[in-house]
């Protein structure tokens, strides 16, 4: 089974689930994002911490009101976040985009995910937009975005 | 000096813009295009045959026109195709993105270019709009571009 969910943090997420605290909304799929604006991309190679989901090359999308969150550092109900993750392939000195491994989707939504900040996450699995691969209402994936308070929870930054 | 004109080239395409076959219009910088549709994007490593000029992290944009040419197979005038080239730096198990190397235009208007099949090429160097790189109208260009003609001359294909 493939989950985005740090195994030292199963525990604590599946007793936080248990008790109904991360229940929130489900998060939709984040349709037409391939025409939103193109925030950054990076290459994670297989042997990074983060490989296990992260390998591959992610490109960062966002909606007009997540354009207007980079801007001003503070991001409006409304924003749509998309952390679009291929496969990579390294061949004759190049490295190119492969199969989609997953769509993850950050949404701000102050009332409906009040506990995590008021960010909705969700991935879903390969091209599906139904399967989906957060089974602990966000709560492991808010814990890495915590570091990035500063900035709003977010981790990438609208390159020039 | 930078160039993006292969040496095997320059002696053919400095007779022919000697001749004035190639004058052409020069293209505008292609204002906006951060906020343009990602077409796709791949890394081309130091030690790739045409990494001078090409080494580093692309991403390509269309404008709204040239989404309809990368569907339809046809460019109609108007398209604007950027080729967004910037340094790419592998440490820690990522590659990532560093600073611009250049801006590279594709514009598709076949009043304006009809020796070149209609499109209209340019690169702009750094995060200049006005310091441009292409120095044959476009013919040493063209020249590659010629074995996409089955593509209406476009290499990349928009990724799903």
């Amino acid at each position: 089974m493939r989950t985005l969910l740090p195994g030292s943090l199963l525990a604590l997420a599946a007793a936080l689930v248990g008790f109904g605290l991360f229940a929130g909304e489900p998060v939709s799929f984040p349709e037409g994002y391939r025409s939103w604006t193109h925030v950054k991309s990076m290459v994670i190679e297989d042997d990074h911490p983060l490989a296990d989901p992260f390998a591959g090359i992610h490109h960062v999308y966002a909606n007009d009101k997540a354009v207007t969150g980079y801007e001003s550092g503070r991001f409006p109900d409304g924003s749509v976040i998309v952390f679009d993750l291929l496969e990579h392939t390294a061949a004759d000195a190049t490295v190119q985009e492969g199969e989609r491994k997953f769509v993850g989707v950050m949404v701000r939504d102050r009332s409906a995910w009040p506990q995590t900040a008021g960010w909705g996450f969700e991935a879903f699995d390969g091209d599906s937009r139904t399967d989906r691969l957060v089974e602990d209402g966000g709560v492991s994936c808010f814990a890495c975005h915590t570091a990035r308070k500063q900035q709003d929870y977010v981790f990438s930054e609208m390159r020039k």
